[in-house]
């Protein structure tokens, strides 16, 4: 059942916890998908999850638990004793268990994989290889479960392994063939099996062309390569070439919208994963670094226009012209910037050279600085500014045009090259950089042209 | 064969269309995946590409064709007859054919249905009726093919059902239930089928508890479904519930993806769907749009710092604060309106009303306004500016974050209830917006205690 969340629905629960209708929360929380039971406990406090988790069956609530967030599960499963906290793990996938396992206490950990180990060793194991990865390689988000045949068995016997695994495996799109020292061969596809006789042999049906990822890959490339050839699965090997686990597309869908989000972040200057309903202080903390950093770059700006003080004095209509300039020169950074951000995570072959990118982002710029200062002449001139003074706004704009791409193109890949993320280019810095900038130019063109 | 594209091996294939060696182009290329042949293609021109696509077998060249980009292949299908489009599209899924037929002219439209009425009048009956969809609903991204059982079935006729279907339908995860009314009742997996017997009903084995769609439901709305529940297919199905197609996740992998693009060139105002690669004029007017507001946002804070020449005369330094005001509003709006369009975006549960959202808006702003009022004029006092401008620079800053802060939380969730994308309020809209409140605070505030 799929539901709407109400405010009547959530008091109605919080009363049934209040009352303790175990019957009630049991009956209507297993009715529902784990991910929306999970979505209900947000809206609850500690204790009342705590409670319902107990109400209801350990096989759901592992799955419930296993679709909470981290922040929200951390503080959760600090209620749960170690022996507790093993017993929901042995229903859910390996991946989802490290992750659940690397949120806990280092003593905590041990304890829980002792416990794990006690009832079911090849789990335990299975736990203690994932550990082994970081979280953003290939093997830092594969699951040990899957179905593999060896290459010289048959349909039967493939059947009989789906039978024996079958509640392990819960998404199965294939099988994996392996050799007897566990190297991946190839793959069968469902269709294949369902439509073979009994005693066809692996290796008469099987796929040799399949496409995998080494362990030590990142995340990301992992999740371009599924979206590339369109794959539902994408079995890990080791350097060997051994099958070591595999990764599902709902792992990869998590990948591509955490690449978003973070690139979002870095964009508007924003330092850390927070949401709207986060507290006041997490909210503003997670946005003074950059707002403070913009602060600098507004004082430095106020000393070198400071340092015209006399010819401001002698001219104020030079003032006039300032957010002008420093917000053109901030826009036409930021599209800059995200234009390169773009292609260098689309990873699209560049068989251009630096040179010719660089060229050509130079003839982009010439033409909206030319289009601009022309539009601004116009303006001024129908407005009565003095030309003089309409003449230097104009050869200000476009030669803040120019650096300012110039600017936006050259940072993000330098940032990429360093191996940070490319996208803060996008964000506070360049506005703040190309306002300094902007404003050296303005300022040192009306000087020379107008005192 | 995964493949590593060089400038060598470019080289080397146009080297071959020159010189015709047609053999060897198509053992080259249909020895690729089709995404990568795709690729390749991009670096080649329009009649290498033809060249190439009528050596190689009409089943793979239609897979080519339908990983090509739109634009790219639109350009392309120009050079080839109705008959000749029509032959492709018989070996790919309907919903992939539909995005090609509708890349087509109208009069070649019409022209290539009847050519595959002709062979293949399901196909073509498919095609019709999925014509009929809009692109961004659920109707529009589904394709026809799917592996369907009636409800009376045994597992044996499932079999044969999918043997029937076995090249239609290529990615098969598991089997839709349906009455004889062609109403969808449920579901059964593939590996139920695999373990049950040849005569078991699927009455007896299937699962009721199905996540479906209606066709017409927003794509972005199918895309959080099938993420919410980690769904790699689902059903679509109309409004009296009868089975239609189903979207599988590649699908909306590419809807999230496009959501996400969207968002980003809304918030660096970029006003079309461009590359770094595109062409100077398309990358100059793609930008232009939204430059040009800027710069009638600059002008209009011109005219406005103007009204206040007399005062800029006697205190010069007034200016040397402007760029300050103006970027502190800019980064203060863009953070805010970002966290807005994020919880928008997540569809996360708000219980909260929209006054308690703008309390603790005005919280974040209170805390970071104070911060970096003290701050700056912590600077000032330092750095021997007037106590007195001190003073009027830290004040005017609090009240812009304040303002800032309520424009940049209030501009999206505005835009989101006209139907507007609310990323745009994260763009140069807010910039642009908040230089003019800035500008208009500072030398308000300025005048009032300065003068």
């Amino acid at each position: 059942m799929q539901i709407e969340l109400t405010k009547e629905f959530i008091d109605q629960v919080k009363d049934a916890v209040d009352n303790q209708y175990s019957a009630f929360l049991k009956e209507t929380f297993e009715d529902f998908y784990p991910t929306d039971a999970a979505e209900i406990m947000y809206e609850l406090d500690t204790n009342e999850c705590i409670y319902i988790i107990n109400q209801i069956d350990e096989d759901f609530a592992a799955e419930v638990i296993s679709y909470i967030d981290p922040v929200t599960r951390k503080g959760f499963l600090k209620n749960f004793d170690s022996e507790h906290i093993a017993s929901y793990l042995k229903f859910i996938d390996s991946d989802d268990a490290v992750d659940i396992i690397n949120e806990l206490a280092v003593k905590q950990r041990e304890e829980v994989i002792a416990h794990i180990e006690r009832v079911n060793k090849e789990a335990a194991a299975y736990i203690l290889e994932l550990l082994r990865y970081e979280e953003d390689v290939a093997g830092g988000i594969m699951a040990k479960e899957l179905i593999k045949a060896y290459i010289h068995w048959n349909v039967k016997q493939c059947i009989e392994e789906i039978r024996r695994q079958a509640e392990n495996v819960e998404r199965f799109y294939s099988v994996y063939v392996v050799d007897e020292n566990e190297i991946l061969l190839g793959i069968v596809s469902v269709k294949k099996l369902l439509l073979s006789q009994d005693y066809t042999t692996v290796k008469d049906i099987y796929d040799p062309d399949i496409i995998c990822v080494e362990s030590y890959r990142e995340t990301e490339e992992v999740a371009d390569m599924m979206e590339k050839y369109d794959l539902e699965a994408i079995p890990v090997v080791n350097v060997q070439g051994k099958l070591l686990g595999r990764i599902t597309i709902d792992d990869v869908v998590d990948v591509i919208k955490e690449r978003a989000e973070r690139d979002r972040q870095a964009m508007t200057g924003i330092s850390e994963d927070i949401e709207e309903d986060d507290n006041v202080w997490m909210l503003s903390r997670a946005r003074l670094p950059w707002l403070v950093i913009g602060m600098l770059g507004g004082l430095l700006g106020a000393r070198f226009i400071g340092l015209f003080e006399a010819s401001l004095a002698l001219v104020p209509a030079m003032a006039f012209f300032i957010p002008l300039i420093t917000a053109t020169g901030g826009n036409v950074g930021v599209q800059s910037s995200s234009i390169v951000v773009q292609s260098l995570a689309s990873k699209s072959l560049m068989l251009d050279s630096l040179g010719q990118r660089l060229l050509r982002v130079l003839f982009v710029a010439v033409i909206n600085g030319l289009v601009l200062a022309a539009l601004v002449f116009g303006f001024n001139t129908v407005l009565g500014e003095k030309t003089n003074l309409a003449f230097v706004v104009s050869i200000a704009l476009f030669c803040v045009v120019m650096l300012a791409s110039l600017m936006g193109t050259i940072t993000p890949i330098i940032l990429d090259k360093l191996g940070i993320n490319p996208a803060l280019a996008s964000g506070p810095f360049i506005t703040t950089a190309n306002d300094l900038l902007g404003l050296a130019v303005y300022f040192l063109v009306a000087n020379m042209l107008l005192i």
